[in-house]
């Protein structure tokens, strides 16, 4: 291995912040990034273009150098491929909560954060066939999991049942005229009622109502998309790549272009999970791939919650136990997010991302890696379209355009 | 002369590197480009964009304000201009070489580096006709040359003849099923076999046999081409240019997009090239033009051979002998280069490019002209498509958009 034809992409989920006074990355003691900003080079990134705010699916997409314009069909599909459903052309997969109703209201879209245990065995009763369409569903974490819809003639082009707060589940509708999506909302109504039967004699519902506790006795569904095979990374580029990553977004994202897949002991995609294990298998994996995409997400989901300390331990977490490991591994280090969540805004922002490259590259004048310092650095301001062209120069694997 | 409302572009190919651990710009002694840099303003430029490669063929036609994806259709049509033929629409071009072969098999891709006296010499038996399809052949520098296909009913999408190593020479095959592609194609292996029959018995490969000099006896094709007129850089930009360069690609480039093309005694499109020659023809040439396009080749060729101290003395070499010519005119001065050629790659990157310009502009702090003081420069990072509107820019002669 020389590993300097490799590259690891490092994207600390909603890295970016706003300063109050300073941020996050600010405020961090984070000696081995600034120590790599200091040999390498860095600058601001607009993922998607400037002020515009990444979804985390497109926003992935671009970073891998998939146009989201030409290559994202909702974010169902990228959640049921990370949940380990194989997708065939044309499937409509959704995002799926389990919620409780009553009566036809829901009263708490997540059944009390149902645990995953439990959810696992509901999961049995709702894959059954409506006419000719097999619907086929799959718990992830607590109350997540995802539905997907196989059979002909269907559409994504339909309206989602999901209220997004405690009202009356939604009539799935047809977006278009199409006889397609007709048939795929008149599905959709179908699975609704349905699950509603069949989990509310499910026997843990009849604990759960005994115990007191939320019953999981209603399924709501968004994030439609059908699924289109599209080239692979490899195709596309001529590289092999895998993935680390916690969370099944990420993985979908990194299963729909191609990427292997690597589970990870410990990876749990929240705060608590285990940096070194990602580390050492992302330095691992160096061996058989030419480029690994490893993805870590706390610093989002604090900065969703507004939880400025947070964010900041998790990033000093991330220089101590992450940084160090790959570091060690020689190979050309990308290291950005996919946008910014601002603690002060609670969600996703379109602000730029710092960026910091360290391997075949030149070195600029900035020493430490926060926000602020970005600004003056030797990338300048890029897009995240320009990340796979920047990796495979890096790595050696850029074909010439022209002779 | 009015020499503010001209230019000079001068692209010093290959010029940006990676530091090792500086690059040859920066460790160079070049007061004349760095007082231009202190009195100009600075930046960095991706031709094509951020971490793409730029051939050379590309990445001129990029700088001269032809945008590749429209206006590329392969490398052969523009050895051919350069070498002095006259192109009509529809003629198929390809880049040649003189090569030794045993048998099938290629022994020597470059015949020995065949003196380019002989090369003439053997040009004369490679001008024949196949059926209805004129075979236009003529050698340039050493074993290098070109084939021109002139008839009816042909096509470039066909597969190249040379093995790029010493392997047997490969067939021609048409990449699509059109008629045309199988035509050219058959038209191509033809001309492979009659070339080898008419140079094996060609009296100066009957000498080299003798004297146990590689014969000339293969001629392998590559960069396959159709050649189609385009509109010419006074018709699309209103101006009038001239190219100043050595080797025949720029020269076909220039005259490709229309520019005339001077020739200059002693610029040889290599590192011993005249500069002080070229530079004066420059100058003169600011007379009858708003654009003189000057090319100098050297540092690339260093930067192939990963030659840092070749380098190094070939931009001394420039900035001494060339730069004072230029700087003394009073015309507005871009320069960059066409890619980096980095020592340690030994081949063309992605890497951005350092530019600056002199004249009507602003200055910046940025007082060396280098990889690493350009990150720092006021045009900040710029892009191949934005130096022809610059230039128009500068000389006065850009179209309002808008009113």
């Amino acid at each position: 291995m020389t590993s300097d034809k490799k590259a690891i992409l490092l994207i600390i989920d909603g890295l970016g912040d706003l300063p109050t006074p300073k941020t996050p990355l600010q405020t961090a003691k984070k000696p081995n990034l600034d120590k790599l900003a200091k040999d390498g080079i860095t600058g601001l990134m607009s993922t998607i273009g400037r002020g515009i705010v990444p979804g985390s699916d497109t926003g992935h997409l671009q970073l891998l150098g998939y146009e989201p314009r030409e290559y994202y069909h909702g974010r169902g599909p990228l959640e049921a491929l990370g949940a380990g459903i194989a997708l065939r052309n044309g499937d409509i997969a959704f995002r799926a909560n389990f919620a409780t109703a009553k009566g036809n209201n829901i009263v708490d879209r997540r059944a009390g954060r149902l645990e995953t245990t439990i959810a696992k065995r509901l999961e049995s009763v709702l894959n059954f066939e409506i006419e000719d369409v097999q619907c086929i569903f799959k718990s992830t974490v607590e109350h997540r999991g995802v539905l997907v819809l196989r059979g002909k003639g269907l559409s994504a082009n339909i309206s989602e049942t999901d209220p997004h707060k405690n009202d009356h589940i939604l009539e799935s509708k047809p977006l278009d005229d199409s006889k397609e999506a007709k048939k795929t909302a008149a599905v959709v109504n179908a699975f609704t009622r349905s699950a509603r039967d069949h989990l509310h004699v499910h026997e843990d519902n009849r604990k759960r109502e005994k115990t007191g506790k939320p019953e999981a006795n209603a399924v709501l569904l968004r994030g439609a998309g059908a699924y289109v095979k599209v080239p692979t990374i490899t195709e596309r580029f001529g590289i092999t790549a895998t993935c680390v990553a916690g969370g099944a977004l990420y993985k979908g994202v990194a299963k729909y272009i191609g990427m292997s897949v690597l589970n990870v002991d410990g990876a749990t995609g929240t705060a608590d999970t285990n940096l070194k294990e990602k580390g050492k298998a992302t330095v691992n994996a160096l061996r058989g791939n030419d480029l690994v995409f490893l993805h870590v997400k706390g610093c989002d989901s604090f900065g969703h919650d507004g939880d400025f300390n947070g964010k900041t331990k998790m990033i000093e977490r991330i220089d101590a136990e992450l940084i160090p490991i790959i570091a060690k591994s020689g190979a050309n280090l990308i290291i950005t997010g996919d946008h910014s969540t601002p603690c002060i805004i609670k969600g996703h922002s379109g602000h730029e991302v710092p960026i910091l490259i360290h391997g075949n590259e030149r070195a600029d004048e900035v020493k430490t890696f926060d926000e602020q310092s970005c600004m003056g650095g030797g990338l300048g301001h890029i897009n995240g379209k320009d990340i796979m062209p920047i990796i495979l120069n890096l790595i050696g694997k850029a074909k010439k355009y022209g002779s």
